[in-house]
């Protein structure tokens, strides 16, 4: 039994785009739209051993550029902090745009 | 004559922990310590010509890293963002722990 890595998904949304067409498409099927192995097998035709080997090298990638830039940590952290200032600023009753501001800049952390 | 490309210093400085070290330490010497090709050459035992191939190499990577994920930019239009809400918050006389917030979430996106 092949075990998800939960972690997997987000840094696919994060990373997916520097990885090789058919090595995203098989992750995105694994971990966004929950195929099984033998169903991605079944879809892209080749071998349930090939397509776990594909997932493998799939998340080292994403894993390697998130041991390596840890952007996709940066963000997290960013996006946090953003909703405890967005907080602070609603106690101490900053001005709407301030609070707006604030607001518009952790979506766009998320984004 | 091998021509500069400016903004690849700061694509080396964002992306260039995921580059094979031997690649990293050509860019360096030649964006950040300024080195001529010949320096290169003599420093690391290869041909000029191969201290070039490596260079364009390495560039090519980086311009891929950012084209397809963004995260050179979004960081940079994230800290101007940020900046603009911080003289919003100051001309608003938003409370000192809001400006110090907004100031302290500038300094962590450029890091």
């Amino acid at each position: 039994m092949y075990e998800k890595n939960l972690n997997i998904g987000y840094l696919l949304d994060f990373y997916g785009d520097v990885l090789p067409e058919r090595k995203r498409n098989v992750l995105d099927m694994y971990y966004n739209e929950d195929f099984s192995l033998a169903e991605i097998s079944e879809e892209i035709g080749i071998s349930r051993q090939g397509v776990r080997d594909i997932i493998k090298k799939a998340e080292e990638e994403l894993c390697f550029f998130e041991s390596k830039l840890g952007l996709s940590k940066k963000m997290t952290d960013l996006a946090q902090k953003t909703d405890s200032l967005l907080a602070v600023a609603i106690e101490t009753q900053a001005s709407a745009v301030v609070c707006e501001g604030i607001a518009e800049l952790k979506k766009r952390i998320e984004q």
